[in-house]
């Protein structure tokens, strides 16, 4: 019999921490001793191809993640490449959809993270093979529950409409990469020694934006920011990140009072599903020109349709492993594009630098092709354990020259950071 | 050493599902095929008491509720119900905001499923041991992202006046029981003849309001709408439930081509996630006197507390399952109260009956103090299964007397049913 097509064959998922605890990277007001984590996905087909996934974590419940992916494993094994791509909106929604699995989201929580996992390695190996045009990109989108914000033909007619300067932007992609911001300088659990180090270091290599972690004491908050603005002139970006730590009253009291330190935004100031609090808290900041940022625990395209229809959100935070993968991450770009807010991603983590680059140059190229007010996270962690890791100059992201969706990390990483049976983590015990 | 509390030293989790789908049991217009699941969990002291817990699922991904429960009880294990219940809100924040498991959540999907099967036990033990007073109560709520809607001194004030004739609503309850709804006639998989049977049955026993699943296609919702209309009359209740079919706009539509069958309400008209959606169908179908009912797929206290806040829904349905336990269900019945919504539970599964009328019965003899526009939802399903099961009587829930939370299931059904190697599931392999 000939082989036509490339058949998924395998599909293998590994639990892979890193402890970051141990030195207070990461930490904030509500993940006080994260350990970087990822569930990594390595699909194969009968051709020998693979393709790279993941999903971030921060720790223990990983092997919820794992479970998750391995159950999903079922509806993806034994399809090829093809017959997937050939209706990516019908396999999307065979994953998020299925009769049985969809009660235990849906398209939310662990579910949703191990979606992402496995979608992120069938775009990788996707991403090896072939170009997109914008219909075939269109076909990816599950519209299902957004069809009051965003049609099929209008995402359509974005895509269409930004075909024109198209190669003049990937050629000033190429050139001088896209902005970035840095969170590395001010984690809650860094000492103000520390901090003034790390940003005395990050300005001297060419940081002009910085974010700074805010919400467990109030003292300490003004104390930091005043440091922070100090440190970096009154012409530097300043953002602060609160990490869900308020009530709605609370985040507008608390922000007022820092608001004299020129912030640009507040991120994620109370519960990620609270809208209508973020919209609240939008209109009493407006005023003092301070703006409300969240998406990295926006868990799918229909609350961030809401965040957009309920102006609750001026900077849309799009997360590469949260949502559904690139299918329901184009959904969002289209959607933000639509609503005229700017899309500035999240990362850190594990391997979300990684990822998101693609997204970001994609909006910038292909959806928004603005750079007004943009800029993606960067946080200098871990970058060493990917096989094609981030470039970053001069505050930049250079532009992935390698094929595939920058997710295959080395194998030595992985075998030594496998948990439990990692040879890191046997030391630990 | 003395021993003076009860140190809780064992948890037990096991799957166990019901091959449901093999006769259509349950079949709605998302979920085609459900064989009615839980994660069952047991948790023991060190003085030999019990307590039993569960969350229902529809088949496969339970072991992926089992597998977070597992890591859940770490947090329980080694605790006493005195430490437990002496801080319940801290306890209840312990295992929803976990700094490293939270961020597979937060408070929603298979964590939040997770937590809910473990304090559904842990307040099974408690229920059997003492009284809970109204400032007891209010102790068991995290108000965290709720208090720009029901601060606790409101909520306080709520249960202190219902106070108020309790005993009076007491005896009536266990005269006559909680109204209940029958949703066992109208599956969607079910033929038009089963259908009438059912139907001339449940008339037979008293059932005055009925609900039948709709969205798959409108000729056939038409058909058997009218059909049902016809078997009960113009004076008994009917509604509608769409289990999250449409868009927004479509719910719309469809729902309006429905309306001279004069549904109560239309449930889950669209995404769960989707409030301004359900407020948009809210307002839209006023005019014809539907209202529109959700939240057995919502997943936390921040959610309904929006619904309610844009009058998104006229018809609260809490689930003892989906949201943290009683503790989440509190918050809820209290926001409820507040906002002058009713409170209708979604019932049925496996155990969500039993669980239920609990939290129901407290809504009306220390909440809400209301029967008007109420009713309990009810599944004529797999009681058998269960140490004590409900009892119906004359289409009314009879009050439970035997002592907890009535979670405890038959150990003959649980191994039998056991995934995948109780009997049923090898005969079926």
């Amino acid at each position: 019999m000939l082989k036509m097509t490339k058949t998924i064959i395998k599909l293998t998922v590994r639990d892979v921490r890193f402890p970051t605890s141990l030195e207070q990277h990461g930490s904030d007001a509500m993940h006080t001793d994260p350990d970087y984590s990822v569930a990594y996905v390595v699909i194969e087909t009968d051709q020998g191809m693979q393709g790279y996934g993941l999903t971030f974590t921060v720790g223990r419940g990983t092997e919820i993640v794992v479970c998750a992916v391995e159950a999903l494993s079922a509806l993806v094994v034994g399809k090829s490449l093809e017959e997937i791509v050939s209706d990516f909106r019908g396999f999307y929604r065979l994953l998020t959809s299925d009769g049985q699995m969809r009660w235990i989201g849906p398209e939310k929580g662990v579910i949703q993270l191990a979606t992402a996992a496995v979608l992120n390695a069938v775009w990788d190996l996707w991403a090896r093979s072939e170009g997109k045009d914008p219909r075939k990109l269109i076909s990816c989108i599950d519209f299902r529950y957004i069809t009051d914000a965003l049609t099929e033909e209008e995402a359509l007619d974005i895509l269409v409409k930004a075909q024109t300067g198209k190669q003049q932007r990937v050629d000033q992609m190429l050139k001088e990469g896209y902005p970035a911001y840095t969170t590395s300088c001010a984690w809650l659990g860094y000492s103000d020694q520390l901090l003034k180090q790390l940003c005395t270091d990050a300005l001297n290599d060419g940081w002009t934006k910085f974010k700074v972690k805010v919400g467990a004491d109030l003292k300490d908050d003004i104390r930091r920011c005043s440091l922070i603005r100090q440190m970096i002139g009154p012409h530097n970006t300043l953002m602060i990140d609160a990490n869900q730590r308020w009530d709605v009253g609370e985040a507008i009291t608390w922000v007022t009072r820092l608001a004299e330190y020129k912030p640009l935004w507040i991120e994620e100031p109370t519960s990620p599903d609270d809208i209508l609090g973020h919209a609240a808290i939008s209109k009493a900041l407006a005023p003092l020109g301070i703006g409300v940022a969240t998406g990295e625990q926006c868990h799918n395209r229909v609350m961030f349709k809401q965040f957009l229809q309920a102006s609750a959100l001026q900077f849309v935070q799009i997360d590469s492993c949260r949502l559904g993968s690139v299918n329901e991450n184009l959904a969002v770009l289209l959607m933000a594009h639509k609503f005229k807010v700017p899309v500035c991603p999240h990362a850190g983590g594990v391997g979300l630098c990684e990822l998101v680059q693609h997204l970001i140059l994609f909006d910038y190229i292909s959806v928004s092709a603005s750079l007004d007010n943009r800029m993606c996270e960067f946080v200098d962690h871990l970058h060493q354990h990917f096989r094609s890791p981030v470039v970053i100059q001069n505050a930049h992201y250079m532009p992935p020259k390698d094929p595939g969706y920058s997710c295959e990390m080395l194998e030595s990483s992985v075998q030594t950071h496998q948990y439990p049976q990692g040879q890191v983590w046997k030391k630990l015990q």
